[in-house]
């Protein structure tokens, strides 16, 4: 049974721990930074070598393969308290840290710390950086040990569920048998269903947040023309401008601008840009950005390229197209969880166009089904996909009351040792 | 008052006339098709020399310059049957007739002809490829007579009052007082409401169909993103790519890729497309289109540039920017219909996103304030904010009710002569 959770917008601001940086630190005015990231992340780092090679959803193994990861607070004895993390598209592993290449906070600082909902000084939290991205963990920035040079388009394509299989190794290695919660938002929601739909006696709580269970035509439409946009950039290079010195920058800009679009709603543009000038009081009558939607747009695309690898772009939003959950399992969502033995929280926003609470019900109907327990939290927010990342009282409150009951299942302590 | 009209699906199918030719013919192999239309169109020209210079928003003179039609019917003797059609944002002056350029029917031919709404048996049907087009009337593609060369980026910005002033110069060439009436959907729409405010006196009846009064904060920005497509393409040359001899091409298609995806609705797509594979049983995990809607945004993107001219995109897209006819009018939209003298309809459909129904509904509510007889109609449809040119049998009847009552009042008779 899907139980609405009604929350009050009683809890505390969450205020932010670590001071907000200037938008780039000094690195970015390296010419590669997310190369750099790319081959000596600021992380640690899981080397799978040879004997351990990853088989993927494309019918090639990819060996040897590297994870790189973040983790915050202490595993306990019985290593029952290590809540997985899975970042969203242009996410990495700083979910709760500086980032090495912008200066800026970890994207979930709002949600991970001490005292927060994942509370580092109860769980053991995780985050690693997905198959395919550019901070360490392999990608198509990473070196091809065939050949020296970075990887580009000879990366096999990376699915969801290679990403998924690749942190249950990462698991694996750090001695953890199952997991108290995997949480994440957007394509860290779609490895949150991939993840209960594999590995169902490994995950104890999950929260799917933001997100849906298969891109939809359109969700393929608006990948396609960011891909279109970098390929489009003569300095892609056909994938190579690594190895030839340049970056498709303006490329990645524009698909960076054109998904930005996304994950706001049409109410928040309007709140917080509508027509305004940018910083004069007549419209020059130009192609200047007039506007100060125009002026943030190029600001996104902009400072994106400087943290991002275009080619890592190409291939997580290709994982995402191709993720349909139900279609690995017969066309039936409902089958994809039948194992399903954990407790979930899936959570929509009224906003969220991008995935919109119809593809949450329809992850809480397969639930349902499956007769996995669920609670189905629809929060009130006119700030669109980008809510869950955001410092949203309900959502935070949300996640709060959904982790304690679970902890109270698990029978984790207050300090998050296992009750004696 | 507003009425709500209530249309029962009883109107038989309109049939296309004109057979659907290939989506290319020859001409689009030249190298520049466009810019052989701009300077030399399929279409009747009314040149304006330097005794009749348009005044532009942007405070300086445009002389001499060139509107390029169509018309289609007789004018009537008393000339109180003329229709004037205003084009959306890459439409043209072909609104009836095979398209010089793809060899595609008219885009409303569904609406224009013998016997439908617009009706060329009865009506005098005028349309005028808006300034800043590239079909013949003066757009950036047009030799500026100042330097010999295509205007590029030296023509100055054209408004969407600057396209009605220029029409209205047209119509005073035909001889024709008062418009029977004015009709457009999206950007034709803007055109509409703006002769409203402009021309009261001139404008007997008036159809803004899928519109808005100004555009929004998130119409602003996919717009920014088409444009700074074309911009990143380094064949734009700075908006000199005419007299260089190139185009850019990508940009531009990349441009329309993603505004294409604003005129259909997620429903339609899914319906459309969904995850369907193209040409294929199995996913190619690669970057190959595998999935239809790829391929169809592809489909756009490419034929899109044999028929239209990169810097028009960028011009008149942004004429729908800066329009926001209530700012125009001291921040109040009853104030530009203050004198309005016209009969409405306005007409949205259910699933556009792009312009919806609050936005039809913040016309109508001006209108009724500045006490303008108004209809309003929101046809229910999943097709998106295309539908206005498609052959929806709601839209279809209510534009046949609208100007039959409207035909009434203005005493024509059945065959468009005015009664005696």
């Amino acid at each position: 049974m899907a139980v609405l959770l009604l929350i009050k917008r009683s809890v505390r601001k969450i205020e932010q721990v670590e001071p907000q940086a200037g938008l780039l630190n000094d690195s970015s005015s390296d010419a590669n930074p997310s190369l750099a990231e790319a081959v000596e992340p600021h992380s640690q780092v899981a080397v799978f070598d040879g004997s351990q090679p990853l088989a993927m959803t494309a019918g090639v193994s990819l060996s040897p393969f590297t994870i790189a990861y973040q983790t915050y607070g202490v595993l306990n004895a019985d290593k029952s308290n290590a809540i997985l993390l899975c970042h969203a598209l242009t996410g990495d592993q700083h979910v709760a840290n500086s980032h090495p290449l912008t200066g800026k906070p970890g994207w979930w600082s709002a949600l991970v710390g001490p005292g927060r909902p994942f509370d580092t000084d109860k769980y053991f939290i995780i985050c690693s950086n997905v198959l395919g991205g550019c901070m360490g963990t392999t990608g198509p920035a990473s070196i091809n040990p065939a050949t020296g040079a970075p990887y580009g388009l000879d990366l096999p394509m990376v699915t969801i569920a290679d990403m998924v299989r690749a942190q249950a190794m990462l698991i694996d290695r750090l001695g953890i048998d199952t997991l108290f919660c995997v949480a994440g938002g957007s394509m860290g929601g779609m490895q949150v269903l991939q993840w209960a739909a594999l590995y169902p006696e490994r995950v104890f709580s999950a929260m799917p947040i933001a997100t849906a269970a298969r891109h939809s035509s359109q969700n393929i439409a608006f990948h396609e023309v960011g891909r279109q946009a970098i390929m489009a950039d003569p300095d892609w290079r056909g994938g190579r401008y690594l190895s030839e010195g340049v970056r498709p920058a303006k490329g990645l800009g524009v698909a960076r601008m054109a998904a930005h679009i996304t994950y706001l709603s049409d109410e928040a543009l309007q709140r917080k840009f509508g027509r305004k000038l940018q910083n004069r009081a007549e419209p020059t009558f130009s192609f200047d950005a007039d506007f100060q939607v125009e002026n943030y747009l190029r600001h996104q695309g902009s400072t994106f390229v400087d943290r991002f690898d275009a080619n890592s772009y190409l291939y997580v939003t290709r994982a995402c197209d191709y993720f349909d959950l139900a279609g690995d399992y017969g066309g039936s969502l409902a089958r994809a969880f039948l194992g399903a033995k954990s407790r979930f929280c899936v959570v929509s926003f009224t906003s969220d166009w991008l995935y919109t609470t119809v593809e949450s019900r329809a992850i809480v109907h397969a639930l349902n089904a499956g007769g996995a327990p669920v609670s189905f939290v629809e929060i009130a927010t006119d700030k669109g996909h980008d809510a869950f990342l955001l410092d949203e009282p309900d959502f935070i409150a949300t996640t709060r009351g959904f982790l304690r009951g679970a902890a109270r299942a698990r029978g984790l302590s207050e300090t998050g040792d296992a009750k004696p």
